[in-house]
């Protein structure tokens, strides 16, 4: 786990443990290992020094702070790295030690392992989004008749129901999700291409050994050298960011809803270290603070794809940092929200209890466009803002205002006058639109 | 077009007619017009007043800066405008001017005049995106055997073709212009939620309104009100951002080459006003101006995909401003560099003399490869820097020092010999990457 | 004003009109102008060409669309103004003409121009920033024994005053303020180099020149040529970027505190285009508009820093764009806060309400640590947890609960009892505090 | 040092020890520790409590991992540290647990511990920086009179001093620095207000506690709650945004110089993993990697400055990564390159070759403004360019291609063409701006 003190709140357990000191030395050393092991297979070094570089590529063997020291030197992790592989190596096996990192240049180990741990992480991240969607889906439907106050610009404007919000949650999700699981899939490619991208090193066994060693990796073989067009990077990264995004829309509103004043929805929340009684939108806020974040980090990654020739001199060296912060934040946000949805708790009596407060205001759209046709614009909008003000001085429901009114009861029919003001009488398509919503890609 | 003297450089000709005020006024207006056409095919609004609406909604009539004033008392640009437009529609016919905006929230039109913005942009962008890929391509074929140095950390590493490098190039620009193209396609789908997205102001007709409005104005009909999940905008800024990159990669690129010490490649060019002699590179400035503007643009957009509830205070009234700049920075980059692909001038005679000059330096991995089996890493290493040393100093080709070199000479076979310090015999799968690039998807 | 369509909510009237094409031409041409000017006085040209080009400058002859289209060939509007400046004087006196421009690099005309029209932006912006500060200390000290709920993560916390609460949002406008008001003053700084920032053009006369075009502009003579260092500007778009943020927190608060459900304070609101009684916070969604938008644009001018040798290919480009509307934002989101301030409608009834309703909630930091002494963490939270559930549930006020309660009514004395659960008397240095902070800086 | 993996690259030996969690637990517990032995003293806790707090509050007792988990739950590290400590506390003196975090709230603790730890990292960067300014000062006085080509757009434009540009890059630096140094200042304030900033909890001692505590952690007392006013932190971490900014630029171009084909200046440089006698720009990789993260973690950070009311969800949560990371990069950056001014290497005869190569262009400005007035403006650049081009296709100097020329011959005097083309005549005021910019604050 990447430095719990500072940004504990910004990943999960797993994808800690997953962008680990731990887990990403032994990425590398993978990687380095697997391709002794498949020069090994095609003869290219001697089978004793792919074993013995096998042997000697144990993580915990590695003190990950010196290799940070030997990094600044370098400018990467990886040449420092070689350096303690050989070290260890020709304690094990003198002759085997010339035969690590063979042919490879240190961003075709750098960026391959990146790929792999992302590639893991992928995983981690479907299992939450399959929690958070399905789930989503479910309150959904449950709610599918709960109507409330539908809020434009932070004011009631008319109703809908809370399954209608909440389809529209998870359609802004789920697309993302397919986005995000999209562009990693992109992203997941092998880098092989040596000292300039070539495979010269590799003579004509290049392209055999680029392909035995994507199959030892399971990782898609690719198509030519990305050293310096980072492009699937970068779509991934966004993806990311618009992920994060859609979950941080999920989290403000639940936060809102959850105002004491508001006191329609509310999560599980978090204490406080001061108010023993109360509940904080704990996990909203670390949505929130992933969603804070993560569109200054893509910009981070996107101004380093500007990179100069065959590898660069900053670009690349600004992407690892960048990225695991990014994946670690759409994590943190995906399981604090799938835990919002599963604890979710619902007051639909207040729902009710603020449809009836805002009152006459939801319907003055609807009643506009009742008495507009025969009383023109502005004298439907005075008598609409009259009964309005009524209403809320009297107390009087707006039907029976209207009724009072007779600007109004002239225009308006007895059917009409019983369906106004009712909010279950006016939420159009608010369920066939739910439908679509769940249905979205 | 948009503020010439502050962003000329920021668009093309025909990207900033498009979003110039007119245009936008005119897109604005034609959904307002087109909804009361259809409404009045539907019966929903006279037909006359469908008829007065269109004939009123002129964009020339309407004063731009008037509304922009108007729009800073409401927040958003339609508010005035549809006043506006009523006024017109009541000189013609005031019976009339009560239907103008029927049932429409402000962001049902202000997003679909967008989405027909976009739609109309992402035919510009595909003519220019079109020019510049089918010239890289041709450009690729015609270097595939030109010889250069590959550059990594700005440093001489090893052979390349400038067949590969534009390849390169190629591969992630046509990758992330079908990342946009699509994101764009994704995007371009209808706004038609009514006030709070139920299209309950329609009743039961709020579903057939929907469709026959998206079949006028040529859009998707979409899956639901997209008001305050803004992923599929978000995902569209993201993509240009990716595009411009991959674009500014090339265009640092070609300025790096373009150098007077390198003198490698270099585009048309643009003037000076103090020195009447230099060539600038004035194209691949204005791509890496779109690359240094662009990270932050799509960060301003991510940052905004927090949306309140129904309607968001800030998020959305932030989008106009950021998207259309990224878009035309788009196109003005795409556009740069069609011309820089176009007229680039390629000096082979210089980028054989650049090998010269790197001499020896360019083969260390190819000779070090050669040496490790039998001298191991460090001998082997040893015997290379002293050989390049040597090379430098004396002057004489790499070959001919090593065989002088009693350590390198009784290991290397003659025909390696003969083989070291030749670009052409270092060149490894180039040219099947090459290929493999320009086919990359 | 530029593109009112786009961002007519992204400026001001004045700011707008500040940053318009005629603007920037005229601030273009004076400078070349003014540097014919003062190299006529020091016998640099002759006196003949400094009076026409003096009269060939006018702002309203030149085609600023065609000027842009020449700016699309060389990178920056310098080039194609100075030979339509040039074609112009030939037309009034062809000897002059060759004058035009003289020993000046275009960068130095524009980054100059960019100064004279931040340096107005300053004065237009104090203005606005003079009112908005006088209004919230007159507006703090009116409210400043308002007693209302404090809200943490959107929960009532503990009673504060609303004059509290809005000095609080002027520290951090003031200070914030203060911070760009420096920056500004010291980015004002008289561009003067050549081509290569040497002078060289001028001989020895260089520095005189520099000093006298300085006088003449009213700018500072500065300490050497900033054509690549560019810090100076970009702690100026920084500044801009934290006072839009400290602007946009008041803007979240007053948003929030309008909610129909909480009721506490109005701004004078604007329209709806579909609701005629509704009142949305259309300032706070300018001010949070601009608040969406400005960390991107201060990324956006950061990334442009990084600039080569003596002018950059890309960074300098890329800054106008983003320099201005990062000010004009400033403004925008300024302007519209005061508004905002001025005509602050609050409803202390509903604050006093709101109060009632948290009601214990707010008092049990004070309770948990009146009886914590006596009880210990545990049971002195449990107790209190329990109180103020009695207190939810049957209507009585927090006091009585405790004294019903054998644990609680042993511990507390009767004065303190008296205390507990009146906001007025938990306000602990809140008046002091707000007179702190009106005198921050 | 945090995550040595994955970002070692990203701070320093010293600022990694700093922001490490040992470190940051250890300032968290610090300010909980403090506060109890100033209450203590004030006679608020029992001395025997205070006793027992600072005891318990060893940070090697405390689990972060346990404690990041904790805070998953409470959106803060410091609930689950607050709980943690009330356990050791009460397994030393059971009846002192309680008074753990006596009156406090976990943003009084979170951010003073913030503000003690940067201070302490202003140290740091203060010796990196004197020892970064003190060197550029000593290697631009040495190269006062080392000429080298000036280059705008990447393209030779005048002669300047190799001392010119470095006093350049020490300006940006050092004014830079002074404004960051200024702004840690001003940030580095107390934070104590207590549930909602009135400092209610210790009723008519509010005040002499925060003067007491400030005093005990040598911070300044400040003026006023900041729990939701970030402007100070904000302008720190712009800050150090600009600041990166001004040693990205210093990087780039020493990467610049450092290419083969220009090889002006080198840096020490770092090594390859695959070529032996590679001499990479390391350490300006590092600073330009710095740069390419910075602009947007300041957005990330300016994006959290617009928090709710009292405590803000999501904002505050997102602050410490974001400000970590720009000050560990600033260190990393301003090391790297102490490094790369100490160790630089400049290869004055390249200057002069690459001079020589330059030739004639450089002086086009010069001869242009010598014959314009004879000439007038076209036909002195028709001139200036057939003399270029002849300069260069025949090798001659141009002052003897010029005297070759009957329109140059006639205009320019003997004294004149003495000049013309030698560098070391057209430096202009060069020297004096040289002393200028090293006096630049």
């Amino acid at each position: 786990m990447s430095s719990p003190a500072i940004d504990g709140v910004g990943t999960t357990e797993e994808l800690g443990a997953l962008f680990s000191d731990d887990s990403i030395l032994a990425a590398l050393l993978l990687v380095e290992s697997t391709a002794a092991q498949v020069q090994g297979r095609l003869g290219l070094v001697p089978a004793r020094a792919a074993a013995a570089i096998q042997e000697a590529a144990q993580p915990r063997e590695f003190d990950v702070a010196a290799l940070a020291r030997g990094a600044r030197d370098s400018g990467t992790l990886v040449v420092p790295l070689v350096a303690a592989l050989r070290a260890r190596v020709a304690s094990l096996d003198p002759a085997s030690a010339r035969f690590v990192h063979w042919g490879l240049t240190s961003q075709d180990v750098s960026d391959t392992a990146l790929v792999l741990i992302v590639k893991r992480a992928r995983t981690l991240l479907a299992t939450t989004q399959e929690r958070l969607e399905r789930t989503l889906r479910a309150r959904s439907d449950e709610h599918a008749r709960t109507i409330m106050v539908g809020r434009t610009l932070l004011q009631p404007a008319a109703p809908i129901t809370f399954g209608l919000k909440i389809a529209g949650w998870y359609a802004g999700i789920h697309r993302s999700w397919n986005r995000l699981s999209h562009a990693i899939d992109a992203a997941c490619v092998l880098q092989c291409g040596g000292a300039a991208g070539t495979l010269a090193s590799f003579g004509r066994d290049g392209l055999t050994l680029r392909r035995s060693l994507a199959d030892a990796l399971d990782l898609r073989e690719g198509d030519g050298p990305w050293h310096t067009e980072r492009d699937r990077l970068a779509a991934m990264a966004c993806a990311c960011g618009v992920l994060i995004g859609a979950l941080g829309k999920m989290a403000r509103d639940v936060s809102l809803l959850m105002q004491q004043e508001v006191g329609e929805a509310f999560e599980p929340g978090g204490g406080s270290s001061a108010m023993p009684h109360k509940r904080n939108p704990a996990a909203c806020a670390i949505a929130l603070a992933a969603a804070t974040r993560a569109p200054g980090l893509v910009a981070a990654f996107l101004t380093g794809v500007v990179q100069e020739h065959e590898r660069s001199v900053g670009g690349w060296q600004a992407e690892w940092p960048t990225l695991t912060s990014l994946i670690q934040a759409t994590g943190a946000a995906s399981a604090a929200l799938a835990g919002v949805a599963e604890g979710l708790t619902v007051d639909t009596g207040r729902m009710r209890a603020n449809l009836d407060t805002a009152g006459a205001a939801l319907f003055s759209e609807q009643i506009v466009m009742l008495l507009v046709p025969a009383l023109g614009r502005e004298r439907a909008e005075t008598t609409v803002r009259d009964a309005i003000d009524r209403s809320r001085r009297t107390g009087a429901v707006i039907a029976d205002v209207l009724k009072a009114m007779p600007a109004a009861a002239d225009v308006l029919t007895a059917e009409q006058l019983a369906r106004i003001g009712r909010p279950e009488e006016y939420l159009g398509s608010a369920e066939a639109l739910r439908r679509e919503l769940l249905g979205s890609a």
